[in-house]
C-alpha cells in the first residue's frame, strides 16, 4: 500500500504542515510506504507554457519534475492534497499541479474531439484536506464550495476517480489549541485511511 | 478613463487571443486609455512564497511585478480579465495574480484579526473573459460555477467591489465561426463599456 501526500503551504510553522507530519505519520503507523511532494521546497512550477500546452494537446507531459510526480502516483493507493485555501480555492502553486500533473495519457485517455475521458486511474483514492479563515456554511452558501465543485466534481470525478473525499478545517485563526488537536487527529485518520 | 486588461494563456493563436484584441480595440474606439498586463509575456512567477506571505499579513507586497500591476490598476476605472477555464478554474498563472495582486494595503484594507474588510477601490468595474469546452449548463449544475463563485463571490465582492460582470464563452472546441464573430463582438462591446 502506497500513499502520496502532495502539500503546498510556504510557511514551515503552518497548521497545514502540523496536518502534513500528521498525515504522514498515520500512513507511517498504519504500515503504509509514504511518498511526500512538497510543491514549494521541490520549486515547482505551475506555469503552463506554450509547449507544455502543446504537449497537453498530444498527451505528453514536458515538464519534467511533472513527469516526476506522476511517476510517484501511478501506483499510489491513496493520493492526500493538502493546502491552504486562498480567495476561496486552491493557491497558484497546487493549481499549476492539477494543470500540469492531471494529463492525458496519464489520468485519463480522451481522444480526439470526444467529450468524455476514459479513466486509467479509476482505483486511486484522493482525500483533500483545506484549511480556511471562512466558516463552513458561508464557503457553502455563498461561495458555493467551490474548491469541491472544481477540483472533486470537475477534476477528479471527471477523470473516473469516484473515491474522493473533503476534509475541511475552518475558522484556523480563531481556533482554539484544543480544536487544532482534534484536526491533526483527524488528519492521522485520514492518513491511516484504508 | 483608463482600461487595464489581464490577459493569460499561453498560445498567441488562442481564442483569449482574438478576445483580448477585440477587447483592447472597443475600449480605444470608445477613447479609454488601455494597458494590456500579459501575463504569459511578462513570465509572471504566481507562487506566493514565504517572504511574501510574510508580506502578506504585514500589508506589504515584495514582489516588484505585483506592485507594478496593483499600480497600474490603481487608476483604472475598468479591469478586464481574460482567461481559458482549465480543470473549472482559472490557470495557475491567473490564480497566481489574485494571490499576488489583490492584496491588504491595496484592494481592502483588513485590522488584525477583523472578519470584514474595508474596500479601497470600490468603483473600479470588473469584467471577466472566460472560454471552456463544457456546457453552460453542465458547468452551472454539475461545476456550481465554481469561477463565478470564488472570483466574484469570494474575491471581487468580498473586498468590496461590486460592479462585476462574468462574461463566459462556452464549447470553444465545437464552435462555429460565426459564433466566435459574435464572442469577438461581444468582447468590443466589453472593452467599450462606460
Amino acid at each position: 500500500m502506497k500513499t502520496v501526500i502532495v502539500y503546498n503551504h510556504p510557511f514551515s510553522g503552518s497548521l497545514c504542515h502540523a496536518l502534513l507530519e500528521s498525515a504522514r505519520d498515520g500512513a507511517k503507523k498504519a504500515g503504509y510506504d509514504v511518498d511526500v511532494i512538497d510543491l514549494d521546497a521541490d520549486k515547482f512550477n505551475p506555469v503552463m507554457n506554450e509547449e507544455e500546452l502543446r504537449g497537453f494537446l498530444r498527451h505528453e507531459m514536458i515538464d519534467p519534475q511533472a513527469k516526476d510526480y506522476f511517476e510517484r502516483i501511478r501506483g499510489a493507493n491513496h493520493l492526500i492534497m493538502i493546502f491552504p485555501i486562498w480567495w476561496g480555492l486552491m493557491p497558484a502553486l497546487m493549481k499549476g499541479f492539477i494543470d500540469k500533473v492531471v494529463f492525458p495519457g496519464a489520468f485519463y485517455e480522451m481522444p480526439e474531439d470526444a467529450t468524455t475521458m476514459t479513466p486509467l486511474l479509476p482505483n486511486l483514492k484522493v482525500t483533500i484536506i483545506t484549511t480556511m479563515n471562512t466558516p463552513a456554511d458561508i464557503y457553502r452558501d455563498y461561495f458555493g464550495d467551490a474548491i469541491y465543485k472544481a477540483l472533486v466534481n470537475d477534476t477528479f470525478n471527471n477523470v473516473g476517480i469516484k473515491n474522493v473525499e473533503w476534509v475541511s478545517f475552518n475558522m484556523v485563526k480563531f481556533s482554539t489549541e484544543e480544536q487544532r488537536r482534534e484536526w491533526l487527529e483527524k488528519a492521522a485518520q485520514v492518513g491511516a485511511k484504508k
